[in-house]
């Protein structure tokens, strides 16, 4: 067992495990500036979205540490903001350091950026493990009379993709944990590769896994070799229309088509109310190096939409509850 | 345009562009024994369903030119039947030869073999050139009115899959030399980048395509970017199942679900009577190392079955027909 802190508090910063090294060299980051933090957040060193809302509010509370005034308060939230677009955790987690900071008088605002991230932080590990408590009664229901019980995920909804436990992941934590032979497809996820960093974690947490090419989903789904999808998001609209990296869209069709149940796994502050459906989620397009196919013309949206009606139920900290009925 | 043909007899043997190496190299690479036909098979320095059947074909030529006895016959046949279990067309070729050589006197065997295999090249060709009018008459219908006509396809069934012009490919390459305005969206084709191969020879025919991760088809298709989806074929069942590249059959679900139309595109020695449904179609398995995960567990599937209700048509030499009625 590694179990590095995705992300810990130093002495004016943060200190980041640097996700795009893993799995082959496990380094950390120090980041004690904003521009350093944005980058970080870009570039995808920092990355999954309930971690890249916690990181943003330690960014508010670094840039702030330096000026307090409004201005700075207003460039730190707009540089972090542009850092990610499809993630509303990142938005959310902004929106709520400027409701709480605006109206403090400046000499109060560092500390209580400082104060703020930190319950965040705690938040997000609490919320997990109650998505985990959740999801585990649904492995255990489907578990029932076999000797296996195979989860497909997709992308890293894991532990390095939060504070801890994972949103995708803290149900089959649980159910590993509990004593349940749980199993996990582990798709690439190309075109970055975060299937490696789920089979790394998963590795390290000693959970039965197997790697697949992102194509061999549904092949799987049709064998009758999977028993449960659950995947994260990076913003659930108000319908239930889901975002998530690309290709999950993809993993719902075909177990929809096999009758598999297909389950989202995220922290409240996932659901983006504000949005009415996943046609009004902006889809981030990344660096179409990121192929690297060279000079071969490339297009690389990071993000899909699965539409509510594809989704059985979104695990949240409060339960689970039907796609369609995220308002009540 | 480079057009190194795929493959070319010469004195004794067969001289064959690497397809392991490209596109990062043009090489070629002489076969002249048995064995090297075989391994050429197998590691995909040769490929593509209809290719590979021709490069059988010529590998029983090679082996009967040294021993054209009956043991040396089904030796050869065998050897090279093992190669790769899920492309239909291998069977065919090697079936045909056997057919045609086991009844003539040994002195005979080998001229004839020699050919056989040539016969067999030329009619790839020709069936391929057929292919391409059929489904060039598809997309000019879908084409009337619009700026452009998007077309997807997966894996390499370009001409680097054939003798020429492709089986998928082949009607887009029609369209370009017909002055339509068609664009290709390139699917990577996870683990083995296929698709590179495809962004190869499309560049090299001057056709505008664009790489994609093989995750993102199913946006594109919800976008409403594709026009319509055409992939190759290793093996048709009776009842219209296709075996194709793993990830075929996801692409397929999101065109049936968005109403765009998807083709697959095949000669006739693709289609297995024989063989009733999918689930009679062996799925090669092949080694988990392609994935590039180190000591990661991992499964390699090859291919994946399209059921025939996601089919739209089949193109074959003889015309386009639906995937119900093969028999007729």
């Amino acid at each position: 067992m590694v179990l590095l802190p995705t992300l810990r508090e130093v002495e004016g910063g943060v200190v980041i495990l640097d996700q795009t090294r893993l799995p082959e060299a496990i380094e950390t980051l120090e980041l004690r500036t904003l521009d350093q933090v944005a980058e970080a957040i870009r570039s995808m060193q920092v990355r999954g979205a309930p971690l890249i809302g916690v990181t943003a509010a330690f960014g508010v509370a670094i840039a702030l540490a330096s000026h307090a005034d409004d201005a700075s308060l207003a460039q730190a939230i707009s540089r972090l903001a542009a850092t990610r677009p499809t993630a509303v955790n990142l938005q959310w987690a902004l929106s709520r350091m400027q409701h709480l900071l605006a109206p403090l008088p400046l000499h109060a605002r560092a500390d209580a950026a400082w104060r703020e991230a930190r319950t965040m932080a705690d938040e997000d590990e609490a919320a997990n493990a109650a998505i985990g408590r959740h999801g585990l009664e649904l492995i255990g229901a489907l578990s029932q009379g076999k000797p296996i019980i195979n989860v497909m995920t997709h992308c890293n909804a894991g532990r390095l993709a939060t504070m801890a436990h994972g949103t995708a992941l803290a149900p089959v934590y649980a159910a590993h944990h509990a004593g349940m032979p749980v199993h996990v497809w582990v798709s690439e996820t190309r075109p970055r590769n975060q299937g490696l960093l789920t089979a790394w974690e998963l590795a390290d947490a000693g959970v039965p896994h197997t790697l697949i090419a992102d194509n061999a989903a549904g092949l799987l789904l049709m064998q009758g070799r999977v028993d449960m999808v659950i995947v994260g998001a990076d913003r659930i609209a108000a319908n239930g229309d889901t975002a998530n990296k690309v290709g999950t869209y993809l993993k719902a069709l075909a177990a929809r088509q096999q009758g598999v149940p297909f389950y989202v796994a995220a922290p409240r502050s996932t659901i983006d109310l504000a949005c009415a459906a996943g046609t009004d989620i902006p889809i981030e397009e990344r660096d179409p190096a990121e192929l690297g196919a060279g000079h071969t013309p490339a297009h690389n949206p990071a993000f899909d939409i699965t539409p509510a009606g594809l989704i059985t139920g979104i695990i949240t900290e409060s339960g689970i509850v039907p796609p369609g009925q995220l308002k009540s």
